[in-house]
């Protein structure tokens, strides 16, 4: 016996038993639209009567080069006898037709491939049957014509505009403006006409045979998996290339038939706000295309309750049935025929941020689901959009309607941006650096050379490429929101103008572009943003999650404005203060500058001397706004010629005063230049820094720590407890630590000693150097706790200078897949990770209390928070305004090494 | 009962027991000298009779604030006693006086210490008393003036020059040269002229007690541990500071008691050629001290057999039974007494390079020891000397007998030196770089800014300093010879000349340094270079190590006549071919940049094969050369910028056009510029190189891999037998291999088809890259081999950029043992080491059979190849000219590990 291909609605329980029980195995063999169908007919919700061809069956059809599988086809066939026993009615009866529809179904949604086909089953004596049946011959004709136009179109692969230039014609010869005032006659020339385009174009004659045209369309479905869109659409997802779709061949219920019928689309809950209420839209005598393609103008979905009370009341208890069942708030489709409800199909609404969170907050409240799951069910990055300012979600809805919206492409960074138009790069850098305009970049696709104007604009939109496309890299990377592949959009490069949903924009015109949702509208949106105080829900969310999670959540903050933001946000502690951004300051660099070409020790001790008080005041701040929580304090860092002036400048200068003459100050510039020269380096990222400059210069970071203390006991004194903890930059060597630690540590007992005060404090050590993880073990003999600089462990473990890579030749890695991830935003776990596993296994070996950390700006990203989680360490720290996100991650990590999923 | 403090030479088995059977802990226990001298006792070879005071005595009379330890002092007066018995002499009796020695001897011999006080046990009465004895006036106040002389100034710390006036005077006034022409009342007065020092300088009579000689003497001994010179050289030779010294005190037997007398010195082998002869000096009727003196001309050994047949013959039969007692070569001082031969000391003796390899080689042949030992018992650094030119060994002999040797200090770099005196770096630079002379820099000691000048020296000689001062390091660091510590030399920079053993050397005075032997000459001494060919031992030694060892060695080798001397040498194999050397090569270097220049495809692929045919003859000569053998061909590395004009040049030029208004010339020089610096990376050595270029930019590499394989075919065609191995370097990611290896295996494929040729041949990698050890395991799915590059892995691994670090902190970390050794010369184990241990383990995981090798500079180390060779890698590969070192050092490291040592 051949294998089992097709599935009627009332075989899941089969289905399931074949994939071994598991609802995802279900959802892979039927697909999601199948599946779902199938299960609402198995909870004994009203589905109409149909079955589904497996992906199993179009991947065997693929894979023999168009063929279907063995006895695949008879078994269609004979569900299509079983359908016909199950409704009552015969294919091509002109007495009880039955009609069909059929559409692919893939596990996962994906546009692309073939939708649907409507009315299957119709054809000249079927149609005229039905006109005597019905009595609505406008009906009949309009439904024939649907079938041949769908049919030619997407099945035969007839060009739609053939079509919609006979209907244009027809509306102009009966002086009418819609489809809708076209009358039965009129519509059954059209469908004359329609069939001899049919024939025309194919070859052939308009199939009359309702097997013969189930049969096609089925291969039309297949087919359409290898489509070049639909290819292009998984390589830009990720979706697997062998999952291939199912076919799902379903009896047709009519919205259409009078004012007793109907149909609709509806959420159970706002899809928008998360609210709970049902949301959604039906029209009175249509049928489903009609709702989505908005020719009429749709009614809210509360008022079914006045218009088809029972049909609504049955609804509504459906839409409980459905949420209960799925735990998940439902996107459904449904149709009233002759008040009868049908439910077409069900699936996962989709959701903006702000929803998701409500309603996993609302439902973990209802009892529906857990609080893990509630935690489970927001994704960071929608924590993430929600404390950054977006468009408002009305105006995008008031703007769709509108027929504002130009394009809905693939989001590939988010964020929200207004721009005037520009079409190259130079423009966008001339308007945008130069003139300080707000200027979104539109390009058919990027290249390296773009890089400048992309950095200069707002925003990025292209036409062509997919999520890991130059353009998408690039955007992640530097945080400029961006839509890609936007393909069915026209750019005129000569024109200066691109056209898109019938709308042209031309150069210098204002667009808004959402990077989350991948939509870009005509004009300027107004933007909203909600302080984290405000939202209630998020609140309660995070509240939760920090209930589960075990990584605590501390944040970078060089200033006590950013600190505060952070400990309001719900850090733990400080993990990186940079202490080198103070010496850049205007009033202070004058005298780094002095520092460091100090010729003699006195000179310098003087420059360090008058640094001490600022350095002082800077520490005193963050220790009061953080007090009771730990403060990392990071020892100077960069090489010396960074606080000095450019090379460059200073030469041409010297150059240009020696060539024409010049002598006053012409020695000055010469020593500037020669002080810069001695301090260059070839490779400075790898030079003379961190603890390598304090070995050779101990005085910069003895100031340092005095300011630390100093600042610590005036904390104190003022009743609050500081918790400094002090931080040596770039260890390579525990003899690095064995000699500058002591030293440090000798200025801090001194300063407790003048000042009569004890502070706790710990000195500890940056892991940025690959050696340092290496010799972690040895390392915390000393250190007392680690803190990973994964910026700089990347660029060690990798080779990779990242101004450089990320310029030149790692984005493009990112784009060919050579690398999965951009090492700089997601911790490279195979590489640096093991490097990091190692450290904290060896370092706690030596000193188990051993407190560790990560500074580097992968402490905000969830998939390397899950890691850092997954290793052991004390904490995370990223950005204050990356808290809030952070904290969900990480107790996301912990619930789900746990096992805890979101379903 | 205390415990035993002192060991009579009769007692050397109890010390043995003492120290649990371990002949080196005797010496540690009775310091070298005293336990070779009870070893000589205890084979029964005539040796005065003694006794040794332990070192841990001296430690204990240290420790506690210089005071002998209990029981101590009781055990030496015990020891002195049963001296009188043994001897059946009597300290202090007139008629039949005791007369000892007293010196000092730690476990390595080291100068800084106490050396020696003979003829103790004299006094007026004992003088008196030995006059009437031995009839011989003038020698008994010659004895008695030289213990005071040498107790004064040894024990007491009188000023010598005091005792050498009174001397120089008697002489003027006696009108004699020599102090050999004084008579006996002259004598006696100048004892007690010296006696009237002695007491104006300490304050008390010269003491007559015997006893309380050598109690005194024993105390110098002990405090001369902690003398500054002793801790200098301790600090320098990396002796440890808590060994102590022993004190050996020695009946006196005297070679003056007339012509049936003397004293010499000699060697069981010649120390400088290895022949096996009886090699030395004596003196008929001479004290010790004479022969080493230089004062009467000495006889060779071999006259002895006339002159004092008897004692000779048993000489030669001593010398006999030590070497086979020690299985070493010895180096011995004896004297005559009335006949009677006394050994007074035996010692491993101190050899040449030539020598040592001569006297292994032959001792192994005599079978008095095994070929492992042979192989064990010579230093590669004793290779590495033979190979590279030195100063003849009789010219060096013969400028000392001239007295034209300046000093002995610290042996910090090898190689011998000839060139003018410079005192200061800036000169050093001028004379050597500018003006091409040779030049020896001369400084008391050297710091980070005189590095410009020490590079441009040819040799360098400083007066303080220890082995691992800033002079030492650097010039080991780039292999310039130098000696340092020379504290016996005294500069005058105001007059700028130098003196030392008398001698004075102006600036621009010639003289000629030996790095190895740490000697210094006045003038130009005659260099001598023997090549491998020449050298039958030396060949013989390397293939017996050739038996012994596991690892191959191979060669880094560009150039056929590089590879025609590594395969002389004993290569297996070219580790390492660095193409690019050959792209800047003059005829090529402006195709090289027209090509990086190419604005189109076309135009790069047509400079792309105008190189092929140069690429295609480098490699054909080296596959010739290597029929048989291996030959790995690494891919192009350096960045592209490598190969422009240096930035700062054009630079200068466009903007000295701007300023001076020249047009013609100016465009093309802005657009070099702007190419120059659209290349430009701020770390060019993490930047776009190695396989990054090749993936951006593959067409270089396919143009390589086609000149490689079209050479080999040629050469193949000619009946040889071609083995390349491709190497891409840089490999960060598997998928770098996996993207560009295919590529270049389809280049090979074709070049092979066309030929008709079928070429053995392997892809591989570099691992140099940290990412690239951590995850070996993937990347030798890919690569058929692993070759260390361990200059780029230890910089990455250490975050140091090499160039910018040994001119900067790096030295000074090693200088301060921060760093144990400079990573960039022997491998850091604990870090880069341990990446290299698990790329191999993890590499040999997923192939089993995979090649290991190393090609960094670490590949010609000595303890790096032990460590290659204890991390089981196949091959390490280095310079042609030490390919000899590395057969030895590889050799030893296998007998190491299977316990084989040298003694």
């Amino acid at each position: 016996m051949s294998k089992k291909w097709v599935y009627s609605f009332e075989e899941v329980a089969d289905a399931e038993k074949y994939v071994g029980g598991s609802w995802e195995g279900v959802r892979a063999l039927l697909g999601g639209k199948g599946a779902n169908l199938a299960e609402m007919a198995r909870v004994g919700l009203p589905v109409p009567h149909g079955f589904t061809v497996t992906t199993e069956a179009c991947n065997a059809y693929l894979a023999a080069g168009e063929t279907f599988a063995e006895g695949m086809w008879d078994q269609e066939a004979e569900a299509l006898k079983a359908l016909e026993e199950r409704t009552g009615k015969k294919f091509g009866d002109p007495k009880n037709p039955l009609l069909v529809s059929c559409r692919s179904g893939a596990k996962f949604s994906m546009p692309g491939m073939m939708d649907t086909v409507l009315n299957i089953g119709l054809n000249d004596e079927v149609a005229a049957g039905m006109v005597e049946l019905t009595g609505d011959a406008r009906f009949v004709y309009d439904a024939y014509r649907r079938l041949v136009q769908m049919f030619g179109s997407v099945v035969m692969g007839v060009d739609d505009d053939l079509f919609e230039d006979v209907l244009t014609e027809a509306r102009a010869k009966a002086g009418v403006k819609t489809d809708a005032e076209l009358n039965a006659e009129q519509w059954k020339e059209i469908v004359a006409e329609f069939k001899k385009i049919f024939k025309a174009e194919t070859g052939r004659d308009f199939p009359q045979d309702p097997i013969e045209q189930i049969k096609l369309a089925t291969e039309a479905v297949f087919k359409s998996w290898n489509s070049k869109r639909a290819i292009d659409y998984r390589n830009a997802a990720g979706i697997a290339h062998d999952l291939g779709t199912a076919v799902n061949v379903v009896t047709m219920v009519f919205g259409n038939m009078g004012n007793n019928s109907g149909t609709g689309v509806a959420f159970t809950r706002d899809p928008s706000t998360g609210e709970r209420v049902l949301y959604g839209d039906y029209l009175i005598n249509a049928q489903g295309e009609d709702v989505v393609a908005g020719i009429r103008n749709t009614t809210p979905i509360a008022e079914m309750a006045k218009e088809l009370p029972e049909a609504y009341k049955q609804f509504v208890e459906i839409c409980d049935i459905l949420e209960k069942h799925y735990h998940e708030m439902q996107d459904m489709e449904f149709t009233i025929e002759n008040g009868k409800l049908w439910m077409l199909q069900t699936r996962d609404g989709k959701r903006t941020a702000r929803a998701a969170i409500k309603i996993a907050v609302d439902m973990a409240n209802e009892g529906l689901i857990t609080r893990e799951q509630a935690v489970l069910r927001v994704t960071p990055d929608q924590v993430d959009t929600l404390l950054h300012p977006q468009f408002d979600e009305a105006a995008k809805k008031a703007a769709s309607a509108e027929g504002k919206r130009i394009t809905k492409a693939v989001n590939a960074s988010p964020g929200a941006a207004v721009g005037i138009v520009a079409f190259d790069a130079d423009l966008a850098e001339k308007w945008g650096v130069e003139e300080g305009k707000d200027v979104i970049m539109v390009r058919p696709f990027t290249r390296p050379d773009d890089v400048h104007g992309m950095l200069a604009a707002k925003g990025i939109l292209t036409s062509e490429g997919g999520a890991t496309s130059h353009a998408a890299v690039v955007a992640r990377q530097f945080g400029v929101p961006c839509i890609v592949g936007a393909s069915d959009m026209v750019i005129d490069a000569e024109k200066r103008q691109f056209t898109a949903n019938g709308i042209t924009i031309k150069e210098g015109e204002t667009i808004s572009i959402d990077g989350g949702s991948g939509e870009a509208f005509v004009g300027e949106l107004p933007m909203v943003v909600t302080e984290l105080e405000e939202q209630e829900d998020l609140q309660t969310l995070l509240k939760w999650a920090d209930d589960f999670r075990r990584l605590e959540v501390w944040a970078n903050a060089d200033y006590p404005q950013d600190a505060q933001r952070a400990r309001n946000y719900g850090a733990q502690g400080i993990g990186l203060c940079r202490t080198e951004h103070m010496f850049f300051e205007e009033v202070r660099l004058p005298t780094v500058q002095k520092m460091i070409l100090a010729k003699v020790e006195s000179e310098r001790q003087e420059a360090l001397d008058a640094l001490l008080p600022y350095q002082r005041d800077d520490f005193t701040g963050l220790f009061r706004v953080m007090t009771g929580l730990p403060v990392i304090i990071r020892l100077i860092d960069p090489p010396l010629h960074e606080f000095m002036p450019d090379h460059d400048e200073v030469f041409a200068k010297v150059i240009e005063m020696r060539v024409k003459g010049e002598t006053e100050g012409l020695a000055e510039q010469e020593a500037l230049l020669a002080a810069i020269e001695s301090m260059h380096e070839s490779n400075p990222m790898m030079g003379l820094r961190g603890v390598r400059l304090s070995m050779m210069m101990p005085g910069i970071v003895k100031m340092q720590v005095r300011a630390i203390f100093e600042a610590a006991c005036i904390v104190k004194k003022e009743g609050l407890e500081p918790k400094p903890e002090v931080m040596i930059p770039l260890t390579g060597h525990v003899n690095e630590l064995k000699t500058i630690q002591p030293q440090l540590e000798e200025v801090a007992k001194a300063v407790m000693a003048e000042q009569g005060v004890t502070i706790e404090y710990k000195f500890g050590t940056m892991i940025e150097i690959p050696r340092a993880a290496v010799t972690a073990a040895e390392i915390a003999e000393v250190a007392e706790f680690f803190s990973f600089g994964t910026n700089d462990l990347t660029q060690m473990t990798f080779g990779y200078s990242r101004d450089d890579a990320e310029a030149g030749f790692l984005l493009k890695y990112v784009e060919d897949g050579i690398l999965p991830r951009n090492p700089f935003q997601t911790i490279d776990q195979d590489g640096v990770g093991q490097l990091m596993k190692w450290a904290v296994e060896n370092g706690r070996n030596t000193r188990p209390d051993l407190e560790v950390g990560i500074c580097g700006e992968h402490g905000g990203d969830p998939d390397s928070i899950a890691f850092c989680h997954s290793i052991n360490q004390n904490y995370v720290s990223c950005s204050p305004f990356r808290v809030p996100v952070a904290r969900l991650a990480a107790a996301q990590a912990a619930l789900r090494e746990k096992g805890f999923s979101a379903k």
